[in-house]
């Protein structure tokens, strides 16, 4: 036996981890400065560095001295405490996966992303997808092959599911959106025929420089500790952390809406308290960082739409918005700024969709993938395939790549499978919120004070302290039961209901 | 043998030097980070990540297979290139000094440093030496003992000195400074004794804003590529490189001062350029980036004082000065601008200083590393010491530590003996200006025009194109002949005769 003590062998695992830290936030401090800071044209030497890194990363992962080590620790779980267990067990599963891709497929995959990043960012601009799809092409190539290496018994797609979600198939989400569906369209209908809500005055003039003094409010509402989470400007909005005490959410300001930012901010400020709030043992360990793209879409969204579409919030940060924006918003009250920022309405764009028809952006993508991975669409035809399902999921004419499937950043950066943990994030929010109601009472008269401590207090017991300890499906059960599509569903019901009077 | 042939090898010298090149970009990156985005409270994650890559670093040096690797390579100089057996010969000076520092030691200094960083910043602000100086105490010690495992045969000093410049030494310095002595504190007194200049013009309202605008403006008139070079803020302007495609300068905008900002973003330009026009054939390899300390500050203090502080500058770029700052400049005319950023004016700041003073501030910093590396004064005896010199040679009163002895961020970068390159830097100016004027004839009506592509042509041609190839002596030599600092006295005296009327 190569060690000689669990405790010896725990160090080792100490050593293991906290370099894998070292690396991954070296990776996460070059993607950010890629997207935030760097000129335009200095990809070349980031995917040399990415190159050479990602080779470590592979190896410090891959390496058999590992497998002899979590074999060692898994023979001895007994006398390990449940962190413990959990490391090894996450690690294990991350051992198996990485040593069936061959060293040469995950590097030059890594390489692949750093151009294709560029490269979509380029084609998005110019609303070019002919020189993005040879790249889209390598990425599903290569997801569809690494799938088969994660889980051979899986389908494919579901074994790409798997990777955001833990136990997610596509008979759960075939089920789960159908059940969405089955609300949604005839509510959007009602929504249709109803009075239209007048929200023209939120794509008035608004001055960058005034939209970050927003953020920055906004940020300070939601209790996000400045010193420990930043703000930068990307094309695409995002969180990235490097452990708990360094977190960095991003934006994009656009001069002619609001609320695109105002948005971005609080959703992306959800993401940043759940990995701000993890319990400070995680870090430097596998465990540290949300546990599912789900569950962190469930904080994020938490936040976006339950708590910041929300009348209460609305009361909350209505005369701040009038205080910078006095001229825009000149003869709109509280009322008209809450009915406005919850206009249900079909459009193109995936993160600015309002709650009832975010889902069905959600289905466009999801259909997309399935047929990708299954070979039964090409990537030439993935722009007519999207307006065809944008036509007949939301009604809407998609008359360009550059706000249609160049839109997101997702498959350039090698996320297939991510889009549906969106849906079933937004889903999770209400089961969450009607647990929390039930042990707390009345959250908002709180909230209606710019107060959010006593929600974020609950979320940070009950979810974010925990990391990546739980996986999601236990994580989630443990707070509020078994998972029911049910409470999104009455919950849209019902606010769109009252919101349109009908 | 280990190596079987030569291309063998020279493929071993290609996969080291991209290696170093990958940790090096991301060392830098994490700097980068640190000092512009970063929340202030992040310092945690990024030390033990800077451990961790300065570790392997270390290793990647001093590995003893670089030491076979060299010898290999040394024994077969004859079948290498110029620049083989240059990157040869820079790699074995680094192999045969680390190999002498103890990795224990190596990775302690590199952590030291992060967290140094982070306390002088903290110290500075709240102008308090005595947290900082701890930090200082140990950077010294460790500067001395480095400074016997680079060259034990030298002076602890001269050893330092010899990092940023090689060849440099007390000796040189000493002669250099007296003779600067001699013209500089005869000149000031007459200039003390002149019609004073009016700059108070100088110290309006500037916005940020506004000046953030001025800069973009002062990089295009520079001819820097924003493609492949960026500009960030942070407390210390500097600039630093990834490649010849990747380089940032950073400015710091105060908001009572338009010059402060306006000459970091000429100075660091300059540094930029030299970077950014080195030939591709040195990317990825020990030979990228400017040679030496010296050499960088003569391009950026060029760049700063001979071209941005001189009469033809001030009239190309002066109408859009106006343009941006209508009000703060109301009745000042471009001969009185030109007369206020030349001001000479004994001062504290030696980032803000007047080309004429400059080099006072250089020798204060001198005179305490000398005695401080010598063991002749302690650190706790830094602040009256240098109280003490700025009396002395400046005739100016230190009222605290923030505006004095901690002003710099050298000290806390563990940067001792890097001062002196930036009075040795300004020295090398005129003489290339002398060179220059003899090559092109006339280059002020081009630059009088804001076209500034003769000159950086020449410098492009003569020393940036070369980054490290020569050595700085050679690289000079090559370009001017043998260094004499009374082309850079003559040039004081005639500027500030003329500028003063003396």
């Amino acid at each position: 036996m190569k060690y000689e003590s669990v405790q010896q062998a725990l160090e080792a695992l100490d050593k293991l981890q906290q370099t894998q830290y070292a690396y991954n936030h070296a990776m996460g401090v070059l993607y950010l400065d890629a997207t935030t800071a760097a000129p335009s044209d200095t990809w070349e030497g980031r995917g040399k560095t990415m190159e050479v890194l990602s080779q470590v990363i592979y190896d410090l992962t891959a390496n058999p001295e590992n497998g002899e080590l979590l074999s060692y620790l898994e023979a001895h779980a007994g006398e390990m405490n449940p962190q413990r267990k959990r490391e090894v067990e996450v690690l294990r599963k991350s051992y198996d996966q990485l040593h069936r891709i061959p060293v040469g497929e995950y590097v030059a995959y890594s390489v692949l992303l750093n151009d294709a990043q560029n490269v979509w960012q380029k084609a998005k601009n110019a609303d070019d997808f002919a020189t993005f799809a040879p790249f889209l092409e390598k990425i599903v190539d290569y997801n569809r092959k690494f799938a088969g290496y994660y889980h051979p018994e899986m389908k494919p797609y579901d074994a790409l599911l798997n990777e955001y979600e833990e136990g997610l198939n596509m008979t759960t989400l075939d089920a789960f959106f159908a059940q969405l569906r089955q609300t949604i369209v005839p509510l959007l209908a009602k929504v249709r025929q109803a009075e239209p809500i007048d929200d023209s005055f939120l794509y008035r003039h608004y001055p960058a420089q005034v939209q970050r003094q927003f953020s920055d409010y906004l940020m300070e509402v939601m209790g996000l500790d400045r010193t420990h989470c930043g703000i930068a400007e990307t094309e695409h909005p995002y969180t990235t952390n490097f452990s708990n005490k360094d977190v960095r959410i991003t934006t994009h300001y656009y001069e002619d809406n609001l609320v695109s930012s105002m948005f971005s901010v609080i959703h992306e400020g959800g993401h940043a308290l759940y990995e701000l709030d993890a319990d400070d043992c995680y870090n430097y360990t596998v465990l540290s960082g949300g546990i599912s793209m789900g569950i962190h879409e469930s904080q994020s969204r938490f936040y976006e739409n339950i708590i910041g579409r929300s009348e209460a919030f609305v009361h909350a940060i209505f005369p701040k918005v009038k205080e910078l924006f006095p001229e825009q918003l000149e003869g709109v009250d509280e009322t008209m700024f809450y009915r406005a920022i919850n206009k249900a309405e079909p459009s193109l764009i995936r993160t600015e969709a309002d709650e009832l028809t975010y889902a069905l952006h959600i289905m466009v993508r999801y259909e997309i993938e399935k047929q990708l991975i299954a070979g039964t669409l090409e990537v030439k035809d993935v722009p007519a395939q999207w307006k065809k399902l944008y036509k007949e999921y939301l009604g809407v004419e998609v008359r360009n790549d550059r706000q249609g499937c160049l839109q997101d950043s997702h498959w350039s950066g090698g996320s297939i499978g991510y889009f549906p943990s969106y849906a079933l994030g937004s889903a999770y929010g209400p089961q969450l919120l009607h647990k929390m109601e039930e042990d707390l009472g009345d959250i908002w008269t709180d909230v209606s004070k710019g107060n959010l401590s006593k929600v974020t207090g609950w979320l940070r017991e009950h979810i974010h302290r925990y990391a990546s300890f739980y996986k999601p499906g236990q994580l989630f059960e443990n707070t509020c039961g078994k998972f029911d599509a049910k409470f999104y569903t009455d919950y849209l019901t019902e606010k769109y209901t009252k919101l349109y009077h009908l």
